[in-house]
């Protein structure tokens, strides 16, 4: 049983929690792990976006399938390479403000090998071309960034 | 009391919490049979929905209210059938991808009787439309409607 | 030879120009027909989407030309009809703010069958959900929706 | 009759035509007169708005006539005053990127008062949030608040 | 140790929690202290943009930086005042849809001076350009401007 | 003298018009010769882009351009080449769908070399992740490589 998600107070719980409650202690201790392997926020979006992708692929149609079909296989090798196409898609997701786009092409990014100062650059034509209006995306953009780098170290 | 709202981890806490605190036992038990019943995104919606519209009506000018009086008429039976407007409402809501208008009008659709086949008609010419990026709204879009129709169960 | 192709200014034209320069004379005289029978605003539209949807067709590549598929089966009968869908196409359109898109979806929801108490409603569905800053948009749909009325009778 | 309306090619046409097409010089003469006085972009803008604002009327039904009726009364005088409320429209047309919305606000900015230095710092928000797909815009808008300001001198 | 940090529940928890865990109830009494006086809202809207600012200023180029020093001095006292910079700064960013901009423009204007019915005008223009799309940030913009104004008393 | 701009009715008017008129004529033909050299699309873009730009550093404000200097300094070489980032400028513009901005980086893409298949790949992205109602703005587009590649030959 846990009442909650969030490490730093799983952590204060681990701490507090009487003797009583040993079992929660266990369970919390074993989560607060898995937070420092994987990072809450990366676990917190791909495990809906697996769990929704499923249910759409139960659900949907034909057409919408299709759709699913095309977004994948545009962001393959090929002219251009998986790289800069995954920048590419990044910098759409963060004009048009999409906070869960930009999730998932940051990972795709991170996994194409996009360093630091090439993100920045990403992230300083998306704050041109779209304005101060970018800019709490491009914080939790930061926040994911640093997570998926954390995650890697 | 209820440390948490997730109908998942209540019913672990059903399970798990020692005797010595049976008052939260029984009060997790009574409001996971609530969950079941109406749904925890709907709640969640309607209620903070209900909770601002009130506010509204009381704080704002002659004519903010003018204008929601034409929010509430222009969806009414007409030379469109509500529930042809609804679905306009919903595709238009989806391609500006704002996830409380779509949760708004999917309750509509739902009332007004549209079916599964037809509401994936109007789910694919919104993410035509409105592209990729929409398939994150999308995806919450498909959560929602499952749970208005498990409520209809 | 016609130095302009607007069918006002032409009609002037006819009226104005000196028996000297008869050549143009007749040629403004056969395009003013032209315009009354079919529309000047459909024609210039159409023909420039034609045209470019060719050239499209000659050096897209796959993944672009399945995209241009899906758009067509998208809109085809199912378990909304082809009146239904062309609806939910132009509010999408009115609302995204697309002049071309909202001319296309004009025409097809015209060929539908769609009457002028109906159109008025998308219309308002349409300045409702998109506010003010539709209206421009809902000007240029007016005076196209006009253009087809008028070809049609 | 006249084939063309643009200032400076009617300027070169009266310089040009032979004395034997005396009428077209007459009638591009008297145009250039016009455009003199009053600004083309801005005659442009204001005869179409109004032709078609005409025909809405003539077609609408009632609550698209009383969302026009709520524009209207939006930005009279109240705890904002005409001046602030149209310098709130015009930077709401910035962002949102509509080019006839931005001439109708600058141009009740410009009989509002709004002066140059004004006008540049409203500019500058709009460019600043909305980024640098507003510059575009920005150029138009330029453009018409310099044809405003001749306008007035 | 607290695993819930809704005021509420807090409160419930206080009343419910048994003698024996009365370092929990401690600190949930401590909190629910602060919940009064400055604001959940508020409070969690600065802490998060605080935060993530000073992770930008660390790890941000050259030309981010540049772009933020931009954003701070374009609202500045200057051929406009701040209360009528910040009320654009919010026009602009309801009609856009940024729930994170709106509440910080609502801060700044609240500092400004602008009041009840100058707000309601305000609201009023954002939702009549950007469409009933803009309501469900107006709703939460409503209840970020009343726990402005609560903790001002 | 000339009444038009477009090189097909010019061309017409070459053939068409009486000796009488020569000057007339003579004009036409050397006007032909440009669009043929460098693109009328082309030209006209360039032409209203450097007379407004030219006229925004006459009028505006230190922080529009600074806001300008930074438009200029983001597409430099820098860890993502010039190459890199004017793809990314024209996914982003096209996503937003703002026709001047598409021009403007499909000159510069063209100017940094990307080739015909890497364009369409960018065109796919844009396509998908902005939805069919980017499809107007991708037509706008291949006519403008079109020209590029063109007046490249």
């Amino acid at each position: 049983m846990l009442l909650c998600n969030d490490p730093i107070k799983i952590r204060e719980f681990i701490t507090l929690c009487p003797p009583l409650i040993s079992k929660q202690r266990r369970e919390a201790s074993r989560l607060y792990q898995t937070y420092i392997i994987m990072g809450k926020l990366i676990n917190d979006f791909e495990s809906y976006r697996n769990k929704m992708n499923d249910r759409i692929m139960e659900t949907a149609n034909t057409n919408i399938k299709r759709f699913f079909a095309l977004d994948t296989t545009t962001y393959t090798d090929g002219a251009l390479n998986v790289k800069t196409k995954e920048m590419l898609g990044l910098v759409a997701s963060m004009v048009l403000r999409c906070d869960d786009c930009i999730k998932y092409h940051l990972g795709k990014c991170h996994e194409a090998g996009v360093n630091h100062d090439e993100m920045n650059e990403v992230f300083m034509i998306a704050n041109l071309v779209g304005g101060s209006i970018v800019i709490p995306h491009y914080r939790r953009a930061v926040e994911y960034w640093d997570e998926l780098n954390e995650g890697a170290n």
